[in-house]
């Protein structure tokens, strides 16, 4: 049976799917706040039972310790690759409710687009992604691919035992690659594959001066003042420019192909319009395009900084004690610990041997995202996105950082495609999020294309073709 | 009658003195506290019965819309110099109770100092002074001046209305001179004589970079970061010694004279030391001895600075705005407006021309404190101490600004001698505060004898004196 029956079959019932997504919707599982953990176990329960009634087999909860990411499988395709579905099945808390036009966990529908909290993040995506294996087992009582899904509850408070149920349930959870329903599209016209995303290192430093604060009047003049050393540690970072001027760190720059920058400029990007949006001043390293320092170039951030008295009105102290949360955007090719090391040898560098510097590393520190351009599940992608739009798809890169995607890899040598049908504009973390009504219907075209398509591949040339490609791209 | 018979009379009668210091140390006159405003009220009570007992006219309270403060007169030296004597009742919160050994209100006595709240600070010396008037009164019947006694309700709590209770009762303040209760001496065996303190002047800068913070992994590397350009103004402000590098500072900043440097070389001052004793690391400006760096120049300090994110863990943001309290010391011949107007010039010039720039100005700025060696306040406070210890007083400088002084100077053009008699380490605003039973005698022994020495000028010689060495000392 061609694939067009399960879309012709899926588009069908659009009604059907969307009452199942609002009853989804409707279980409030907000993962962040303990006073949600009843919608979390009825986003559970009724996830589970869907599985089961859509025929996967060994559905489950993994439980590393948190809330339980729900599983289940199907491996009815042998000699075809097997694949993970991911997507998450907890939301954002709604606050401010007052701000919502219709409560956030009573689905409504207004001018083609559904309100709900989790609508766009990432329930909708995630009942495409789910819908299209139960049409593919109905339908045709197959899948094309073996498929693992693999449901996570905590994305929303960045996974923290996402590492510990990938280590416990690894075997149960070896794949040949992943798809993911999270990952939002980056253009409402123009079809993108998002091909990497930066990678992170965070740190908080904290530098003392003396044993306490001083008297400004009584000791003015005489003595280092904290607030003053942390200003020129966190000025000796960045040329006037906005450049990162860490001599260890540039020297273990990596360079931006051709290639990579050819493909950043066919992503039509208003670098000024982004920046002024926000009421934002244009501001980093010379050479790049705003698109291009926000993914093919590192970034070096103060997140907070403080010390000495912020209260109301003056107090006339010399602070003992000052205090920085840096973070750096790395890029492929970059590796974390090799950053950390050259940006503490920096610091150590810059501070005045006469002060005690302390750096706080939360070892959280996680590599770039790359899902080189030649994987199977890109070219797969492609060939979907370009037969539904008749364009050729962009490959894109994000600034941002996504765990989950390094965690598969560096865990289970899992590459991740992401393959959500959200857009940017959805209001995700904010009243009022939606998902559009219409992105329903092209993600139920689209997903059971791209499963067909991935089963076009044996398992053997999937993962050779996945091994062969596996470089850094930029 | 001699006036060593004034001293002996009160050298006999140190236990009914150190009766009446206990009760008035009974009193608990916390001025920032409201929970304390019937302490506040009984020392208002105990001190105008005690000047009116004691035999002053126009006794009363004088109010500028705060604590009032107490005024008492004695007019009965025609031809003879009148000199507000100052003091102060107020005392600071006695917190942490449970650090005190005996409670901060029962005065108590362990070897050899008396133990309370105000001890020190400044009730002991207060009482010395009213001590001094009441003997001349009772003894002679007449004091060797006029007196106009002033005894402050506000000044732990930064003198909010002393300006307005000046303005109000300027007629009734008239004075050619203050002797203050206030004011440490500086060392305990050497004696010396407070001519001069730094003034101030006081900021608050905020920047802005974009309207909201925003998240460093979707602007990371293309936009201003406002933490990252707080740290380039900051660090724009001193060069790497700690010197001061704001041109328009430095251009109008008064050199410091031989006779300056001579006179602060006297004051036996282990800075290494000093500095050592709080952790602190030295740095200042070269070519000037610690001491000179706290006294005889400007310092400038950031007194607080915060922006973006500064809670637990990490929060990948790009703060948007960042905020600093600065404020500056400065010496005498400086202008607290051109100070200022430098620093504001200084802060405009360095930030860059696309970031709001917000400067807010409290308008507090004030002058240095700069009493003339030749003024007869000056030469009588010698001659006292000199005739006492067999010893040469050093004139020294303080660091701090002393509000007070320059408040009396600028509204009714009075000199201040800083004549108290507490010493540097009595705990003054912490717990367990005390005052030495021998600093008491010795200034029972001093009072008497200053106001004798003053009295030998005639008002006009005082006068003549006083205004002939109105000019910047250093």
């Amino acid at each position: 049976m061609h694939v067009d029956a399960i879309v012709q079959d899926l588009l069908g019932r659009q009604d059907e799917i969307l009452d199942r997504l609002c009853a989804f919707l409707r279980l409030p599982s907000v993962s962040t706040d303990p006073a949600f953990i009843e919608g979390m176990r009825g986003a559970q329960t009724f996830l589970v039972d869907w599985l089961e009634r859509m025929g996967l087999s060994d559905v489950q909860l993994l439980d590393g310790g948190g809330h339980p990411a729900v599983y289940g499988a199907w491996n009815g395709a042998p000699g075809k690759p097997t694949l993970l579905i991911y997507g998450h099945y907890d939301v954002q808390p709604p606050d401010p409710l007052e701000a919502w036009v219709t409560p956030p966990f009573e689905p409504t529908i207004r001018d083609g687009r559904l309100y709900a909290r989790g609508a766009s993040d990432v329930k909708g995506s995630t009942a495409i992604a789910l819908e299209t294996i139960a049409a593919f087992l109905r339908v045709r009582g197959a899948c094309p691919v073996n498929v693992k899904v693999f449901l996570e509850g905590e994305e929303e408070t960045s996974s923290p035992s996402l590492r510990a149920i990938v280590e416990q349930y690894g075997d149960l959870l070896q794949a040949d690659g992943m798809i993911s329903a999270d990952g939002a599209r980056a253009h409402p016209e123009i079809p993108t594959i998002n091909v990497g995303s930066r990678g992170i290192v965070e740190f908080e430093v904290s530098i003392r001066t003396a044993d306490k604060d001083l008297h400004s009047g009584r000791y003015g003049g005489a003595v280092r003042n904290a607030a003053h050393e942390m200003a020129r540690i966190i000025a000796s970072l960045h040329d006037e420019d906005g450049a990162i001027t860490i001599p260890g760190l540039l020297s273990a720059q990596p360079s931006v192909s051709d290639n990579a920058r050819a493909e950043t400029a066919r992503f039509p990007f208003d670098g000024a319009a982004f920046v002024k949006d926000v009421g934002a001043r244009a501001h980093g390293e010379h050479g790049f395009s705003i698109r291009e320092q926000l993914t093919l170039r590192p970034a070096l951030d103060v997140n907070g900084m403080w010390g000495g008295y912020t209260g109301v009105g003056g107090k006339t102290v010399i602070p003992s004690t000052a205090h920085t949360k840096l973070s750096m955007r790395i890029v492929s090719g970059q590796d974390p610990d090799q950053v950390s090391d050259a940006l503490k040898a920096h610091l150590r560098a810059v501070c005045p041997p006469d002060i005690e510097l302390t750096i706080g590393d939360p070892g959280t520190g996680s590599r770039a995202f790359n899902l080189p351009t030649g994987h199977p599940l890109v070219l797969a992608a492609k060939k979907v996105l370009s037969d539904a739009t008749g364009q050729e798809p962009v490959l894109v890169r994000l600034g941002a950082s996504i765990p989950i995607t390094v965690i598969f890899q560096e865990l289970l040598g899992v590459q991740t495609l992401m393959f959500g049908f959200a857009l940017p504009d959805e209001d995700i973390h904010s009243p009022n999020e939606f998902f559009r009504l219409a992105s329903l219907a092209e993600g139920l075209s689209a997903w059971p294309r791209l499963l067909e398509q991935v089963g076009e591949y044996s398992a053997d040339e999937f993962r050779s073709m996945g091994t062969a490609t596996e470089k850094a791209p930029t």
